[in-house]
C-alpha cells in the first residue's frame, strides 16, 4: 500500500522513490551462549554424581535430582538452538568452502547433545564440550579473529575457546 | 544412590540387579509439522499481497499487516525448529550414507527460511516448500514408506509430499 | 493517524479512500497436530510401562522416567492447545448446527487429556485418541473432505482419521 | 519398578503396600487472571485510539503502535488460555448441570477474543469483558462464593465481578 | 522515513507536524498474579507432604511427585517475574522515597523464592507469602488504595492483602 | 516416602541413614548474556536509524522495521531477565556489603531498559550499556576476577567489560 501511495504521489510530485536492498537484522553471533550451556550440563552432571554417591536421599534431595535432570535437559536444548542459529543464519558458502567439516561437525554436535541429555555421563558432556569448542574456534577464525584457550572462571573449571580481543 | 541401595539389599537378599540400555524417548517424527509451517508462510504472503494491492490501509488493516508479518516470522522459526529436530535427532549414519545430500539440503532449508522471513516474497516461500517437500520425501523413504504428491486440502492449495498409508 | 492523513490528502487531491473488511489471517487448521500429540502420549506410556516392568532402575533409567513423564505432560498440554485453536477459531454456528455434539466433545477431550496427564495409563490415552479422532472426523466433514482410517506409519501403530486427498 | 521392588520386599517382610487414589495437583483457579488480560486489551485500545487521533506519527510513535498491537494480541491469547484452563480443568458435570450455558459462553468468549485481537475496537473489547465477567460470576457461584461488582482500581476503570471475601 | 516524508510534504503543503511525547503502554499492574503464584507453591507443598506421609508410592504417585515439584518450580519463577515487573516497570523515585525498604524487600523476595523452590518446606513458602503480601500492601498504598486482609477463597486458605474496592 | 521406607528398613537392618544439606544447582552466572542482549539493542537501533534516513520504504522495508522493533523489544526483556537472575540468585549479603550501590544499580538497569524499549534512541541504549558494564564489573570483582575493557569483536563495536582469564 505504502509503495503504491508513494508511487501515486511520485507521479504527481516527483519525490524520489528509493528502493533499497533490505539488510538482515544483525543478531550478534557469539558461540559463548552455546559454550555456557555445555558448561551448565557438565555442572549438572557433577552435582548429580554427588547425589549418586549417597546411600539414601531425603525427599528434598529427590526433588533436587529432578531439578538437576530438568536443567540438564533444558540446557541440552539450548546448546542445539544456539549452534543452529549460527550454522543456519551465519554460515554460508565462503565458510563452508574454508571449512568443509562444518556440516558434519554441527550434526555431530546434535547427536552428542542428545547423548548428554539422555545419560548422566561426564564423558558424554565433556565430548560435547570438545565439539562445541571446535565449532567456536572455526567461527572465530571465519571472522578473522584469533583464539586462545583458557579455563572458564567458574566451576566446572573447563577449557574454553575464547576470542583474542583487541 | 538407588543403585547403591539396591546393591546393598542385593548383597543381603539377592534380588536380581538388572541393568539395561536406556531407550531414547521416541518423539513421533513427522515432517508434516514443518510442511504445515511452510504452508502458513505462503498463506501469510498471499494475504500480505492482498494488502499490498490496496491504495490505502485503515488502521485495522495496518494492524493486520503487523499480525501477518509476525505470523510469517514465527512460522519461519517453526520450520527451522521442526526440520532440525528430525535432522538432529533421527538422521544418523545409515540415512546419511543413503542420502549424502542431506546435510546440504537441511542447511539450504535454513537459508531459504531466512529468505522467506526477511522478504514478503511468494517465490521465496515456494522455493522453501520445494526444499521441505524434498526433505519429507527422503525422510519417508528412509522409513521404508512410499510417498505420493497431492494438493493440500486447504488454501494455499499447494502440492505436498505425503506418506502412502497402508 | 494514517487514515486521517489520507483523509486530508484526499480532501485536497481526491485519492480514493478504500475501506475494506479485514480478513482473518488464515492459520492453516489441521487436526494432525493434535493427533500427533496424542500418539506421543501413547508412546510415552508404552516406554514408561517398559520401565515399570523392571525390578530395579539405574540412575540413568530414573532420569529417563522423569523425561518420559515430562514429555507426556507437555504433549497433553499440546493436545489441549491444538484442539482449542480449531474449536475457538474455526468452529462457528454452521458447524455447531451440523454437529451439536461439538462443545461436549471438545470439553470431554479436555477432561480426557487431564486423565492422560495425571496417570500412566494406556487405557486413558487410547480413550483420548478415540475422542480426538472423532473431532478430526467432524472437522474434515465440515470442510467437505472425506476421511478414512489407517494405522499411522510409526510406533505406536494406532488408527488415525486421515483426510482423503484429491 | 518401585512397586515391584516393594511387592517383593512385602512378600518377604510384610510391609503394608498402600495404594491410594492420586489427587489432582490443585492449581489455584481464579478468573482474575483472565479479567486482567481483558482489561489490558481495553487499555491497549484506548492508547491506540490516542495514536489514531494524531495527524502524524514520529518514528517512535509508529514503534509504539507496533508494541500496542502486539500486547493486545498477546493478551488476547492469554484470555483464551486462562478461560480454557478453568473450563477444561475445573468445570465438570455438576457445574454444567447447574449452568447449561457454560459451553456456549466459553465458545463465545473464544470468538469475542478473536474479534478483539483482529480489530482495534473499544466495542469488541468491552463485549469481551461482559462475557468474561459473566464467566467469573458463574465460577464463583459454583464455588459457593457470593460476588459483587466494582470498578477495578486502575485504568481502564471498568466494572469487574469480584468474589465477596469473608 | 515517515517523518522525513511528512516533513517534505509539510514543506510543500503545510500540514501540521505534531510531535508528541510517547506514552508507556500501560500494562495493568496488580500484585494478585504474584500472590496467586505463592499460593500455588504452598498448595504444592501441602500435596507433596501428603505423598511424604505414605510408606510406598505407586508409579502414578511417583509421577505425581514429579509433577508437583515441577509446578512448584514454575510458580517460583512466576513469583519472581511478576514482582520484578512491578518493581522494574512501575516503582520509581516517588515510591522509593516513600518506602526506602523496597529494594531490600524485593531482593529478599528473590532469595525467599529460591528457598521455596529448592526445598519442600511449608515454612519457606509461608515466609515468602509474608514478604509478597508486604510488597502488595506497599504497592496499593503507593496507588492511594486502602487494603485489608482476608483469607483467600480456596485452598490453601491463607491470608492475602487485598485492595479495598470502591 | 523414600525416607520413611529407608527408616523402616533401617530399624530392621541398620543401614546408615545419611541426611545431607542439599546444594543449590549451580547455574553458571556470566554477565556476558546480558551484555550481548544490550549490544543487540544497539545494533537494532543502528539498523532502524538506517531505515529512518530513507525517504520512502518498500513493503519489505516496512516489514523489516517491524522485525527490528520486535527484536529490540525482545532483547530488552532479555537484559532484564539476565540481570535479575544474577541479582536475585547470586547477589547476597557479602556482595551487598562490599557494593551498597547494587540494588540501585540494578533498579536503574530496569528503568534504562524500559527507556531503550520504548524509544528508538542510540543514547538510551548506550546509557544502558554503561550501566550493564558497571554491573558486570562489580560481578567479576565479587568473584575475585580482574576485568579489562575491550571493544567487542563484532558490530556494534562497543566497549565491554571482560574478565581477565588465567
Amino acid at each position: 500500500m505504502f509503495y503504491n501511495l508513494i508511487a501515486k504521489i511520485d507521479e504527481k510530485f516527483h519525490f524520489p522513490v528509493v528502493s533499497a536492498h533490505c539488510d538482515i537484522p544483525c543478531k550478534i553471533y557469539d558461540p559463548i551462549s552455546a559454550q555456557l550451556a555445555v558448561l551448565t550440563i557438565i555442572r549438572m552432571v557433577d552435582l548429580l554424581d554427588e547425589l549418586k554417591a549417597k546411600d539414601t536421599l531425603t525427599l528434598d534431595e529427590q526433588a533436587q535430582f529432578l531439578r538437576l535432570v530438568d536443567q540438564k535437559e533444558k540446557h541440552g536444548l539450548k546448546v542445539k538452538a544456539e549452534v543452529n542459529v549460527i550454522w543456519g543464519d551465519y554460515i554460508k558458502a565462503p565458510q563452508l568452502d574454508a571449512y568443509p567439516e562444518l556440516h558434519e561437525l554441527v550434526h555431530n554436535i546434535m547427536l552428542a547433545t542428545s547423548q548428554a541429555k539422555q545419560h548422566i555421563s561426564k564423558a558424554a558432556s565433556l565430548k560435547l564440550l570438545t565439539l562445541v569448542n571446535r565449532f567456536a574456534e572455526i567461527f572465530w577464525t571465519t571472522k578473522g579473529v584469533e583464539t586462545f584457550v583458557a579455563a572458564c572462571p567458574y566451576p566446572p573449571t573447563q577449557p574454553l575457546i575464547y576470542p583474542k580481543l583487541a
